[in-house]
């Protein structure tokens, strides 16, 4: 086939939403990478569904394949030179945010912290948020199934779409625009698209659920001399916070080290663990006296040998801070960063293997770990002193992912699968599952035209 | 085709786990309907995921359409005579409860209430529950993703399931185990079968996500002056008990009075509201000592005009007990049950309309209404004093279902399509859709041997 290119749709856009390949060159392939360009064939900024159904009509009579542009921060879903990309940074609009039933209407190019910013003055909440929010899109967290500081409470963000609207691979337009919390008429067909990658279907606008904006929030670092008192702290949250812990998130030192070096440190670095714990609330007073006496009976337990409460919003972010230098280290180009998920129990178990492998076969290479460990996932990051080959990853990845199978853990917790990890589905994913992942794309994109090798390799879907 | 019988399947099952047509009629369709024979080919019992393999494996070479009987509660299964039943009942185990990870693995006959039973003495609790406990297996829970009283705090079934074993219609086994909260390794092929009715698959077993038991409750009935006052109780009750608000149940006068006829009514009938509110939390005293100035507040703004609040087990369960007095009505053969959802703002005006409709088409008949609405969801229930026609039932529905379209409602939120509602699919769904739908169960039962007729109609599937 000979596909598509700028010209072919001059008659779909206007001249300012196509760039040809060379314009769109002038890009970035993502906000964290100044300085890889985007190689497409062209890329274009469609302002409505209407213009997205009829690029992917053509792109599916030419046989062409496309691909998705959000808000790049995942840096998973890298473009290729014959691809068509279709940015959805033009449909970015807030439509409706309904206060009575607590639902939003957002379209695809709507940036995450747009959304945490309109919510705000309403006394509403969005539940999904992370680091990158400044550059997300909520296509793009629907598109990967993002994850977050909040999962805890509020679920990944699977949970908060209520209604969805894609285009297939055909230019079909698929608009199931649910705003009820219950709707079991039929199959709900957007469990499909969500997570999915843009590999069944693009989306355009969602249907979110909001949450209330916590009145009280309380967040405290504390120490931690072991795992095992990582864990006691956790159940003993549980316990005490049911419906209130909205973050627990868990810097093992060498992550905290690095994320307080330059930096003034909260509590020094001399213990193995740290973890930041929050709560949130409708009742600034009594949520208070009962986070400082639940933070009071793990420094008496002796689970935390060190803790620092935030008293004004200025010391919350600080803590926060600390943590969110997770993105210094996930946009360096230096460290391989891995994105697991087993249960708690098999953490410091599965750590010492790898830990142990890695010192085996690579002494200087260095290993940092961070966790939403109550949502059972790890962030795992390597780095070698000096420049590695390509295959030092794949390597990499032949030592981290093999002892997560037999403990049925995940290799792409909350990050997806992209590109990059095809290869190593079959870690986490039995042949069958497979097979059906593989019977679903052939179902809804036939021609294998939306973001081909993403998720499922591209060997012929027959 | 001729199909199979109960001798065709005497290589597979032990004897006793093969009923032929004659005795399985000697079973009800439902515990609800005593009178009404099971009307099928054979009966089959297995006792493993193996033996629902095979039993699938050998009714697709004879294109043999399958009908699957879980727990029999929501009364939508009906099989017919030509179709081969299984029944989950042997496959009941409470195979592995995590109490760390707060996981259990379950068999698909595993029944709610035995899985509640034996959760209590952990610490633990499932999300879901309902009236029909005794007799509703985890199996159909998934398969139908109920819903019931805890969706506000838990959400659905659907949001309970990490992992799912499925049978698919050819006896491939597809055993997606997850126990993580998060793996976006993948498709989450889980979600295509979870709410889909036995259409493109048997669940057999399931990996579900637990909650600790809540160590306070508090419960209170209120009674309320109009619909306005229900709305501003709910939005008072979600501000000041955000992640513990476990219950808000509001009984329409008309219901109230049928369900305290005959019984001590804790309050009297006199308002058009009742509204049962409950909350869940970890801290008896505190808990309780913020309920009743949350209550004391709804009492002061006027919002409620009476209300009793539950000092012991005893007393909450007299509360609850007139809430699920609802079951009498929707297993009594006379009433029509209707389950709506439609967003909580226009409720009322619907409301007002259908009732408006009924009295000018039938002045006789009974309206009785109530509703999860903080969900969105409505239970509706029509009675004539006299015995109707069969089109009776189908004019009802004409009237009922055309106003929720251009709301957005949905025809079925907690109950499920099965066979009564396929044709009124269309009054919630799109054509592309309903077409997405058939393109799905095309491609997961190109015989469409698998509980056909349920959710989509049997038209040919091409």
């Amino acid at each position: 086939m000979n596909g598509l290119y700028a010209e072919d749709f001059a008659d779909l856009l206007e001249p300012s939403a196509i760039l040809n390949a060379e314009q769109a060159a002038q890009r970035s392939v993502a906000p964290s990478r100044p300085g890889q360009a985007l190689q497409v064939r062209c890329l274009l900024r469609p302002n409505s569904t209407e213009q997205v159904s009829a690029i992917l009509n053509r792109c599916h009579a030419a046989g062409q394949p496309v691909t998705v542009l959000g808000g790049l921060g995942g840096g998973g879903g890298f473009s290729h030179a014959h691809e068509v990309a279709i940015s959805t940074e033009r449909m970015n609009a807030i439509e409706h945010i309904d206060s009575r039933a607590s639902t939003a209407l957002v379209q695809a190019g709507c940036v995450l912290q747009t959304l945490h910013e309109q919510l705000q003055p309403l006394g509403l909440s969005y539940g999904v948020d992370y680091g990158g929010r400044g550059s997300a899109t909520l296509g793009g967290n629907i598109a990967t199934n993002a994850g977050g500081s909040q999962v805890l409470r509020y679920g990944m963000t699977r949970e908060q779409v209520l209604g969805l609207e894609v285009v297939l691979a055909d230019g079909t337009v698929l608009s199931s625009l649910n705003r009820m919390l219950k709707n079991n008429a039929g199959y709900d067909l957007k469990q499909l698209f969500i997570g999915s990658e843009g590999t069944l279907g693009i989306v355009t606008r969602a249907v979110v659920r909001l949450r209330p904006l916590p009145v009280s929030q309380n967040t405290a670092l504390l120490a931690l001399p072991g795992f095992d008192q990582v864990t006691a702290l956790l159940a003993h949250c549980q316990r005490n916070f049911p419906g209130s812990l909205t973050g627990f998130e868990v810097m093992w030192k060498g992550f905290y080290c690095g994320a307080v070096q330059n930096h003034v440190a909260p509590l020094p670095a001399e213990q193995p663990f740290y973890v930041l714990v929050e709560t949130s609330g409708a009742d600034p007073l009594r949520d208070r006296e009962h986070f400082e006496i639940i933070m009071q009976q793990a420094l008496e337990h002796e689970w935390a040998v060190d803790a620092v409460l935030a008293s004004s919003q200025a010391q919350r972010n600080a803590l926060w801070e600390v943590r969110e230098r997770v993105m210094w280290i996930m946009s360096a180009p230096d460290w391989h960063v891995f994105d697991i998920s087993l249960a708690p129990s098999a953490m410091s178990d599965y750590l010492r293997t790898i830990e142990q492998e890695l010192a085996s076969h690579w002494p200087n290479a260095e290993l940092v770990v961070f966790g939403h460990i109550a949502d059972g996932n790890l962030h795992v990051f390597v780095r070698f002193p000096e420049k590695m080959p390509q295959q030092t990853y794949e390597q990499l990845c032949a030592l981290l992912y093999p002892p997560l199978t037999p403990l049925g853990g995940s290799m792409a917790a909350e990050h997806g699968v992209g590109q990059s990890k095809v290869a190593h589905l079959h870690y986490s994913r039995t042949p069958e599952e497979i097979a059906l992942m593989r019977l679903l794309k052939r179902s809804l994109d036939p021609l294998n035209i939306l973001n081909p090798g993403r998720v499922l390799s591209t060997r012929p879907l027959t």
